[in-house]
């Protein structure tokens, strides 16, 4: 089927473009010698992370035990759950351990830890401390005194192991340059390293050393010491990346596909289909670039910047383009289809159950995605 | 069941505010003697809506086609699709309209009118003519030369009845007070009836004249001439439109279940497992009330204010409420469960696919929701 006969709004991935970003984060992890567990948080999808693990050890990272549950169900065993565990969700834990998991779960605090260790029947926790690097999420400090005493509490328990630890270098998102990106690596870098080196240090075990966010994946100069990088964003890209310089403008994957649904010329504007529930309300790109809005438009077969239209207002359902030619009503009659460029793929793809695959202007498959908790 | 056994986090809605709030409302339109054809775009819920129609003429609001076929399927047969169609969505209406639905379709332009009238197959749609009332968003205005134009076109159709006028008063969200969102209600109610005149002058039928949007339903002090009313949000409300004195805060129906993740004293903040996904990223209320952040913590049972907490940053699956005083770290423990209220219920209920329906703090019931497009 052609693109240009889908419903509208629809999600849209370009698989020739999906699987080169993989590829390139693939090779860029290997001559780093450092493993690539991909943060599936974006995608959602058992048809991306089957692209994503390709040629990888296979471990994926997730972000709710929903998805951990799909992926499981589709076949990916070796599963980070990368949310700070409560005691209210070790049930659903040992669950998927008890069908097949091979789950890590997270922890930053000692009521979590005991909880853990005091969680009755068959289920042995694998477990991850988790490492402020910078981020000031979560997570605890490097030199934490609760560090050890988080580790102990988890390598003295029955029914735990110890294995390792894991940060986030989301603080790369504050960097206002490159410069500021590679700055977030090594400080990325050198607080879980310096984490791993405390617990090997008080006789723990710490075999897993894990970091990641796409800016850091993409900067980063070194990643030794780490035993895997968690980037997510990478496999579809998005304005903001490219905003951040962390991607290329032909590396953005995801677009929504929209129609013209009407011209009210009285106010200057051409108005689409896509609103807050197809594009959703993130506007993380205006920060840098403030002609954005909710999303910015192009070419339906070109992908090419369309008059340098953006939608500069949602409401559920509509997305508002303010136009300031004429002649751009007759350029995009009613019932026009474009696609627009999203601020942030993870949000916007979070708002559609389905991918609609394209080569070209052709659509060759259709990617489920798993929502919800 | 109760609350605080539920997977986190989790959309709750409470069912005697629901059908309070809709009885209130009911109330209201027959004290005025127009009919309330509620905007199910919020709930996206079958069981809401049967809770909203009752005592009504029956008819519904539906911003998506999913919505009308969702709807359909639970019974619902009288629709108003209130989003401009374009040809390429009129196969899907004949379709909803062979199964049984009395769908109305709406345009505000010729080239969607000529498409209807040029459609073949053997579905006779029936078509409302949408006017801008001082919104600026989608419409006609009510003098504009082009209304009568369209209307011919529909009604010289074979296939097409031309049913009325539709408006939106969506310019009552820029009113400033109380009696700006009663202006906004006068110019609603004269713009629409302004244009059912002018289609009554030229000898068109006009049966239909439909208004809406909450803020004016509540505070319009005159409906006379319409034929209906259709809010939407009133059935939950949010903190957006207690903002805006559209409601009281007892009338607060919705809001997100969140589990306590993390500590992390050293910024600050306590952690929740509810981010951009569970709340969204509608910040909307904080145009008024700066410190609303994405969302208000409440208590899980009393649902009063939790110490005036409120989640200042999200990301996918965070949600980080600022604490400066350390005493509220042992009284939110890791674990302990809070409820959010949203800036926005119909963006925030978007994210789910379910409610939680409680009465008091007892789960009774569950409700779905139709997502996507």
């Amino acid at each position: 089927m052609e693109l240009d006969r889908l419903t509208t709004p629809a999600l849209i991935v370009d698989r020739a473009i999906v699987t080169r970003n993989i590829e390139r984060m693939g090779a860029r992890m290997a001559a780093h010698g450092v493993a690539l567990r991909p943060h599936l948080k974006t995608a959602k999808s058992a048809q991306v992370a089957a692209l994503a693990v390709a040629g990888q050890a296979g471990g994926i990272t997730v972000s709710t035990l929903a998805e951990a549950a799909y992926f499981l169900g589709h076949g990916f065993c070796d599963i980070t759950y990368a949310v700070g565990i409560v005691a209210g969700k070790l049930p659903a834990a040992a669950d998927l351990m008890a069908r097949g998991a091979d789950l890590k779960i997270l922890t930053d605090n000692m009521d979590a830890a005991r909880a853990i260790a005091a969680f009755e029947g068959p289920a042995r926790f694998k477990v991850l401390i988790e490492i402020d690097c910078g981020d000031a999420r979560t997570g605890l400090l490097p030199d934490s005194p609760q560090l050890i005493a988080v580790a102990r509490i988890i390598d003295g328990a029955h029914n735990a192991a110890l294995c390792g630890v894991l940060t986030h270098g989301g603080h790369s998102y504050l960097a206002t340059d490159i410069e500021g990106i590679k700055q977030a690596a090594r400080e990325e870098r050198t607080a879980v390293i310096g984490a791993a080196q405390r617990l090997r240090g008080a006789g723990l075990p710490c075999p897993i050393v894990s970091a990641g966010s796409t800016p850091t994946a993409i900067h980063g100069e070194s990643y030794e010491g780490l035993s895997e990088m968690r980037p997510g964003v990478f496999v579809f890209f998005d304005l903001d990346q490219l905003a951040r310089e962390v991607c290329r403008r032909e590396d953005l994957a995801l677009s929504v596909l929209a129609s013209v649904i009407g011209h009210n010329r009285h106010v200057g504007q051409i108005v689409l289909d896509a609103g807050a529930l197809a594009l959703s309300k993130d506007i993380s790109a205006n920060a840098r670039w403030p002609q954005t809005g909710y999303g910015a438009l192009c070419d339906l077969h070109s992908m090419q910047p369309l008059y340098g239209l953006h939608v500069a207002k949602v409401s559920q359902e509509h997305g508002i383009v303010p136009v300031n030619d004429d002649a751009l009503y007759d350029r995009l009659p009613i019932g026009a289809k474009v696609r627009i460029l999203p601020n942030h793929a993870c949000i916007t793809a979070a708002g559609h159950d389905r991918y609609h695959v394209v080569e070209g202007a052709k659509i060759v498959d259709e990617w489920d995605r798993v929502n919800g908790w």
